[in-house]
């Protein structure tokens, strides 16, 4: 059973909290589990039945997907308060694609069982409706992130992702191995690898292991310009 | 005034008519008119306002993404009977991204005006849910469209195309410029150019003034295994 405490997180995140019943809300109570899942677990792909509803409390969820030759190209990632909607994928009849999603990091959600939620969507439209706006909220995400891949030179790809890290973590280090870059912005460690070295040269930024520190962040905003 | 007929036409594209209100189908009768699109017309853009709902009658309307140095990205066509919700995306508070819409060639349609459509989403939430859903399922034809750039080698990628047009026109005759193919699958004229002659020398096609004749079906699926 979950916390008062918890209940209330999960319920700031529901919009639709005051169009359910007594007894739909009775029965969500009941329909929650805290799940944990150790970094690179993956918790969602093609083969797996679908979980549900996850509600990020802590950690970080990365959606992507998967060419048949292994190649990974980053959606969005979810970190504390996102509702991860992929994970009842299966619910919403007109996603035919597949996702995969894994934790990027020791990561503690609240899970809405598949089942609760699906009939859930069934009785109540308002539910169903939050589920559908939330999927094309992310549709802008997935968007924004093809038209980085499609159009952007590679270069104000990479700048781009470092001003949005350093940003993120309030700190001018990033914590990423050159493989896990290229794996977030869809690209190969060898063309990563390349790109810091001109950065590099540049005064933009400085690399030791496993630690990129950026040195000049107007330098690598006026590459956006 | 539209017709009873056309009225019907209308009526059996939205499921949710059952929850309007006498009001709400009194006002959608006019609020709908007919609009004739030359080929080729823009009739979407970043700096346009929002349309509205188009019900296409006939003809062909095309959805594509436009990078700042001009590159075109196809994301889905939509042809008799289907639905465009794009021309109203500034109602879905969501959507973040611009797409462009173009006739194709000369396109009758059924436009319900974006201020009565926003007003009926405000008011009811089958029509909100029914945006959203119709969203979603352009969603999954996007997603598609966007592996296929990403991860299929480009032969794959104008078979499947070619496949698709001859089955759609029901006859082996497609007739595209290589230049209107490259648009719509997301390359350039010159790499279209390249693999046609490959397929040419094949005995897939044969290619004479604008017209592409497919002589061997069956050499184009295997290129898919």
């Amino acid at each position: 059973m979950i916390s008062t405490n918890e209940l209330d997180f999960i319920k700031s995140r529901l919009p639709f909290w005051e169009h359910m019943t007594e007894l739909q809300i009775r029965n969500l109570e009941t329909n929650i589990s805290k799940v944990t899942y150790h970094k690179g677990y993956n918790l969602h792909n093609s083969d797996h039945e679908c979980l549900g509803v996850l509600f990020v409390k802590s950690g970080e969820l990365r959606v992507y997907i998967l060419s048949e030759d292994g190649r990974e190209i980053t959606l969005y990632r979810l970190l504390e308060g996102d509702i991860c909607i992929m994970s009842a994928s299966c619910i919403l009849n007109s996603i035919h694609f597949d996702v995969h999603i894994d934790a990027e990091c020791e990561t503690e959600a609240f899970l809405l069982n598949i089942s609760y939620f699906g009939k859930l969507c069934d009785q109540n439209v308002y539910a169903e409706n939050f589920a559908y706006k939330s999927t094309v909220e992310r549709f802008s995400d997935i968007m924004q992130a093809m038209e980085q891949i499609l159009f952007l030179s590679f270069d104000k790809r990479l700048a781009t992702f470092l001003l949005e890290e350093i940003d993120k973590n309030h700190s001018n280090e990033i914590h990423l191995t050159q493989e896990q870059i290229a794996k977030y912005i869809g690209s190969a460690r060898e063309v990563v690898s390349r790109t810091l070295k001109i950065f590099q040269n540049r005064g933009m930024v400085t690399q030791s292991r496993g630690i990129i520190h950026v040195t000049d962040r107007e330098q690598l905003e006026d590459l956006l310009l």
